[in-house]
């Protein structure tokens, strides 16, 4: 292979990273507005969370091309065409993450005139900040190409997943305390799943990222502690 | 290009054909079975869909780094290379799908022995049935490439969409009326809004058959229905 080959496919491979380094930015900062705006009500800031979520589409749409076309045109070999193929893998996590995200905002324009619980909206957002650490950490670790940095995003999710198992209790309790709290809580429900979700993503970029670097899946099953499929709360025996 | 690898190519984008057939026949059933467990409470069978679903990642794996390769030795063409990206698509759909379905059965095993409302019961099941006709004949138009029967596919969706924001409401209702029915209602909840996403996996499955047909994308947005984000239930003043 000639040496102007290797440098050309150098530069297509910088085109993806930026690509999805402009995809990353938008992510962190749709995940970071909308839960902003659910902890403010602030439904204009969600309005705009909204708006935003075509430009990582097209992103994503742009990234897959331009990589199918790199492997077809190039057969490289080796990590070359697993970073092609990684990229390919984190742009559809970052474009659901901004679908997730959006969804969050759209739920904060429905309850923006409901009964408002501030202490689990706070808990929410407790929940956001942490998957946007996860988030952050993650792009790093893709951007310096660094697993041990990304193992450590895939083993702290599992507190994520315990904290929604926590907020997925409370917010039935509110619920069963009184009928004035359902539509809220259940929005609230959606968002902190949609959050939780969030996080999920973030592990499987950084499954990419070990991908990436070793050339093997992540051998074991990730520990998940999101027990709120299995959760049942009673109402207090009358 | 030798007539010797034209067939070779053909039989490699066959075995993907085959592997795709056997990721829709794994993931129809285990749409059913989840809509089956859910009806008749059947925590046996919710196990047996939950056991299953890593038969269906395997795959998507499997087919994931077969499409690559084939794409990386090859370089195929036009419409070979679509039907290649199409595969690694469509394992992804079908993936997603086995997901939704397991999270249904995780929670029949959860509500086992809740309060339960069969009539709302019967609702989730009806729109469950709507989602397995469209699983079925994405599928079908996907193996004889029909884009007629896979945009009829992708407009019928709009109907499981409104379907699902009127149970929406509707499972609201009930758990302002009875406390008891809010851990109930609220799995039920997540188990429809899992339906109406396999629903909306299915219309993507339909847009890839349009890509792979015509080598563009489907250039609309497609009509969403789902409103239930923006639902707002309150509960009869006291």
């Amino acid at each position: 292979m000639s040496e102007h080959i290797v440098s050309s496919y150098d530069k297509d491979l910088q085109n993806l990273r930026r690509s999805i380094a402009e995809m990353g930015g938008i992510a962190e900062k749709m995940v970071a507005d909308s839960g902003q705006a659910l902890l403010r009500r602030d439904a204009a800031l969600a309005q705009a969370v909204i708006a935003v979520d075509s430009r990582l589409d097209g992103l994503q749409r742009e990234i897959e091309e331009k990589a199918i076309l790199l492997i077809a045109r190039r057969q490289p070999l080796a990590v070359d065409l697993r970073e092609t193929i990684s990229a390919i893998r984190v742009s559809g996590d970052l474009e659901r993450i901004g679908d997730l995200a959006k969804n969050v905002a759209k739920r904060v324009v429905a309850i923006s005139d409901q009964v408002q619980l501030q202490k689990i909206v706070v808990g929410v957002e407790h929940m956001n900040e942490l998957v946007q650490a996860q988030l952050k950490d993650v792009l790093d670790a893709y951007a310096t190409q660094d697993t041990v940095a990304a193992l450590d995003v895939w083993a702290r999710d599992g507190g994520i997943d315990a904290l929604y198992t926590s907020l997925f209790r409370e917010l039935l309790t509110y619920m069963m305390e009184d009928p004035r709290n359902i539509t809220f809580c259940t929005h609230l429900l959606f968002c902190a799943k949609n959050v939780e979700r969030i996080g999920d993503h973030t592990t499987n970029i950084a499954e990419t990222i070990h991908y990436l670097a070793t050339g093997e899946p992540l051998g074991s099953e990730r520990p998940k502690n999101d027990a709120s499929n299995y959760t049942v709360v009673n109402p207090p025996s009358a």
